[in-house]
């Protein structure tokens, strides 16, 4: 812990930093992890992925509270308090990526044996690849500052949502070809969902290095949200 | 707006609270409408839902942005930071509750006019009274600073959580039972789990009450949580 009474605020800073990289470093390692696990059905990997999830919780509870006490110490303005603000919302954003992560985990132990088209768990796991690489590279924009990365970012959750749309009818259709995937199928569509939301976490992630790089929220629409929730699949009658 | 430069300390606190109650009262609005909507398939409420998240996205951002000037300015200690972090926290609870009712009502644009049993639809409407009641008293508790009724709805969570996975169960016995149900009967599942996870916030508000009252973060565990993630209903071969 940073030793709130002698340090600068730079170190206070640099602190908030180094944990947000290391929150940031544990929740790539559990979207990896979790995602695995749900393709070889390994009950190990998914169990250690629900047991990291504590010390994220830990992190940002830590991280939320360091820097309140430096905006109450130092008073900081313009980029400085950018900067402890962004903390605050990365370390949010992060956390929340860890709960998806840990759900995963969790279903990967509830389907571990049923019974599976192994197509749609390569497709969730096409999806995570696409969101782990977003996610390390709106980390790495944050930690540089780079906002042409983070823009990169910001529009790359378009692929992400268009993979998720087709998994979804996909998903589906299986549930509807055959009954005995039903079961199955549901978890693996909340597994796509939640890929999906960390893609959104990210983006966000994405937003907060706008913020404060250029000084004033994105205000843009986003390129392209999920539709499933407008998505009407039909029963063909199969 | 509460006027920086001149407001005393406590006026900037009664705004913060305004603000709070205002948010309260549209996500209270949203939840009950959207579900209504969901059950007599209204697309025009549906609609409605859907455009009113907006002012709850603004009216967070807005409460956050003065809080941290508050923090920044005031340099609050002891309940006075507390009051000042509670109402961050809150409000972010709030705009997310907002975001899932939404969905309630993106889903429902989706779901209008499908074949469907009435039955699970008033499953998700049951459980959204029960969300809707815990919703309304912890912003009461919120409002009133009473520990007690916090701790009341923190217990509450309980019954949310056994209905949402006895509705689990059901919607996934519906969908192997005839898989014209299988696209609706999804579209019920979010709808249900977005449900869950508003009784979630709840929760998150009646914590954050505690801790507000008491000065320290409820460790207890939560009575209980969703284990949805965790079931496998077995297909009966009908």
């Amino acid at each position: 812990m940073v030793d709130h009474t002698v340090s600068s605020f730079d170190d206070e800073l640099q602190g908030l930093r180094s944990a947000i990289m290391e929150m940031g470093g544990i929740a790539e390692k559990m979207l990896l992890d979790a995602t695995t696990a749900l393709v070889r059905r390994d009950v190990n990997q998914a169990q250690a992925v629900v047991a990291m999830d504590d010390r994220l919780d830990d992190l940002q509870r830590q991280i939320e509270e360091r820097a309140i006490l430096t905006i109450a110490k130092r008073q900081p303005l313009a980029v400085d308090l950018r900067e402890v603000i962004s903390a605050i919302r990365i370390a949010s954003d992060i956390e929340r990526i860890g709960d998806m992560a840990k759900n995963i985990g969790k279903r990967t132990l509830a389907v571990s044996g049923q019974f599976e088209p192994q197509k749609v768990v390569l497709g969730v796991n096409r999806m995570s690849e696409l969101v782990q690489a977003q996610l390390k590279d709106a980390l790495d924009a944050y930690t540089q500052g780079n906002l042409e990365a983070a823009m990169d970012v910001w529009e790359r959750d378009e692929a992400t949502d268009a993979l998720y749309t087709s998994l979804f009818r996909e998903l589906l259709t299986y549930m509807m070809e055959d009954p005995r995937n039903i079961s199955f199928c549901t978890h693996l569509l909340f597994c796509a969902k939640n890929v999906e939301r960390i893609g959104d976490h990210t983006t966000n992630i994405a937003e907060t290095v706008h913020y404060l790089v250029k000084g004033e929220p994105l205000t843009a629409e986003r390129p392209k949200k999920d539709r499933t929730s407008l998505e009407h699949v039909e029963h063909t009658g199969k």
